[in-house]
């Protein structure tokens, strides 16, 4: 089976893998190693640069017991002319365990995947989807909530071209809990209601701030300096719309003072970020464990 | 002991590579891991990018137990002035248990076995020798016609430049194939016969297609885009002049349409160019073993 | 604990980090292999590149049974604006068991420790401190004397820039030997003796050259080819005046003809800079061990 989409997942699978998350989590915490990958060998290929995704699925593979092999996009083919099916073609006879991608385009992991005989992870495609990041997060939530069922969250920011919020948009109403989505007018994909951030964030449970593209906001809005973070981002005083347990999430890199305000991302009470980092390694665990197991 | 090139290896060496790159091509298809050279280190200082051979190198590593460090050539000193030979001072002291170097200039590699102690592999050095790639080649046709032995090689191109036509043209005549050169005049050798490439694949049983340069096309020959093609290379009505039960083979990265018809390359029932990628690995494996286990 | 600088290092940790550097010295010249971080997992965050400094790490990290994952600097956020803090932040929120880092900032890994459960060492900040090649460098040092009580170790050419320079001068005379610190008047940090490189060398025991950035010749001397060796370097008449029994040192890269003479550098009864690289894999186990011992 391949992981690349999370409508390519069953309800069950999902819960496999939050719940082994979760017990990879209590794990790494206690410092213990595994070898149930031991002598596999997992491909780490990104197109793009990514030092959280690409570093937290080389720690997961390692956690695992297994050997990671990275290439990045720098020493790839691609620049001599070989398409990505041969490149798929190429590295499915080198028979790896699994193959973790990261791609420009979205459907590259699919490609790869209709190719390859071995577990292929989609690890972000374009502006498509973001599968494991999504499942992280509903782990990171389930976490501190202890449950997903019936919570609100409002996922804020560059909505349009944001992997993050689709993949999350499919998985936590699976999960029980609602959606809101709200940015830029601009930055909304068509059909999504017309929420402002205000009243996304208005009694919600998790507020999910996504990364916005410095170069965006300046081509495309004409902000000046500081606009963003008052027209769009999360500030102390937007964050007390929020339900009084609310939680703040990101998936990073974060522009301080731009999305949102250091005051916000630093709170020890409040903030998941780092929370979600540490999940990602233990949930990307869970993944390979489940791809990798089943492909025997 | 290092390998250079194929004139360095005895016929034994040969042999024993050949016959346990078969064993470890069985081994991993089966899906099981080795220890033999567990804890030990392979450097991979690859001087030029390489998707597929520096990926195949560490998949090898890996399968074996070992680790592989990898150093691109974005890292190494040359940029700040350090002669190759002081390089190799450098990684000798380390004392890897093997070392796999690609460099752009004919006979780096030599010039890094000189110093260094441990074995050195050359995994492709400018216009001289590419042994590994010579070596999977061989297996990859004893794989599938069960002997060399008697068969006719065509290998068509620019001879000239390439490596992996000069390590073949070595290395298949002592396993009892015989080689025919063919390519645009320009791009062979002094002293090589003149034969054009029809002539070459006349009757062949395998028919062994060199990657071209797409600019070296333009500048150098002024072709209009699919001029190449239709003059040298691999169509299905030029592959019907070969023997009936004939191979296609490519070291790859392909350029599909340039010299070779994506009919052809896709044909399952000709094409050996991901069994070359599958035998790489093996036959990799099977030179580490045999280096870094005599090196004990 | 965290390996920042010299002076955050107690007398005891560095007699156990020399005592154990000499065990692992001759653990690899024998071939043995270890376990004693089997399963741990080693990030080598590199900000700067550097084949000799990036490799003896991972080559360390490998040796005692740990996986060394490796950070860029052009897969690094930095790009995206990421703060450091943010990415110790995140970092850290992955486990790893220790992390190595190199940044041009003097200063940057004591930010990151701070963030940082995990033991950090720094692998040179700036022109700040470089703790681990002082250690080896002193290891490097007693494994040929024996002993670095009463040694006059000169370490000549850009002082003033020089981490090298910084952290030996803090670490030999806590280890009983005499540091003199010479260059060009302009590269020495105010507040040292006015020594010339004559003067420094005259009867030394150990003569340490420093690499010197060949842009930095041109544009701040003027310097005509050749002139800065005759001035600053060390050639076989200079060295003269230095102990009968006196060695030649150096970081590395060398340059050749530029700090120092080929045949001085090369002259196996002087030279031990093949033995400081070969020593710096030791030490560096030493330190790892140490560090992720000591978290446990």
């Amino acid at each position: 089976m391949d992981l690349l989409s999370i409508d390519s997942l069953t309800d069950g699978q999902i819960a496999t893998i939050l719940d082994r998350g979760e017990h990879w989590f209590g794990e790494n915490r206690a410092g213990r190693t595994s070898d149930v990958l031991e002598g596999r060998i997992v491909f780490n290929v990104f197109y793009e640069n990514s030092t959280r995704t690409a570093m937290s699925f080389a720690t997961a593979t390692h956690r695992l017991g297994a050997s990671a092999i990275s290439l990045s996009v720098e020493h790839s083919s691609i620049k001599k002319g070989e398409t990505l099916e041969d490149t798929a073609r190429t590295l499915n006879a080198m028979r790896p365990d699994a193959l973790v991608i990261r791609h420009r385009e979205n459907g590259a992991p699919a490609v790869v995947a209709h190719i390859m005989d071995t577990p292929v992870i989609n690890a972000g495609d374009g502006t498509n989807e973001h599968p494991t990041q999504a499942l992280l997060d509903a782990a990171a939530i389930r976490h501190h909530f202890e449950q997903l069922e019936g919570l609100t969250v409002a996922i804020c920011g560059d909505i349009k071209h944001s992997r993050v919020a689709r993949s999350n948009a499919r998985l936590l109403p699976r999960l029980g809990a609602q959606v809101r989505l709200a940015g830029p007018p601009e930055l909304l994909p068509e059909g999504t209601p017309a929420l402002s951030v205000d009243q996304a964030i208005d009694g919600a449970d998790v507020v999910m701030m996504l990364r916005v593209q410095r170069e965006r906001l300046q081509e495309d809005f004409g902000d000046a300096p500081g606009e963003f973070i008052q027209r769009y981002g999360l500030t102390a005083e937007r964050l007390a719309r929020a339900a009084p347990t609310a939680v703040v999430m990101h998936p990073g890199p974060i522009n301080r003072g731009v999305e949102i305000d250091p005051i916000v991302a630093d709170d020890p009470q409040r903030s998941l970020i780092t929370l979600q980092v540490e999940m990602g390694v233990a949930v990307r665990m869970a993944c390979l464990e489940l791809l990798v197991g089943s492909s025997d």
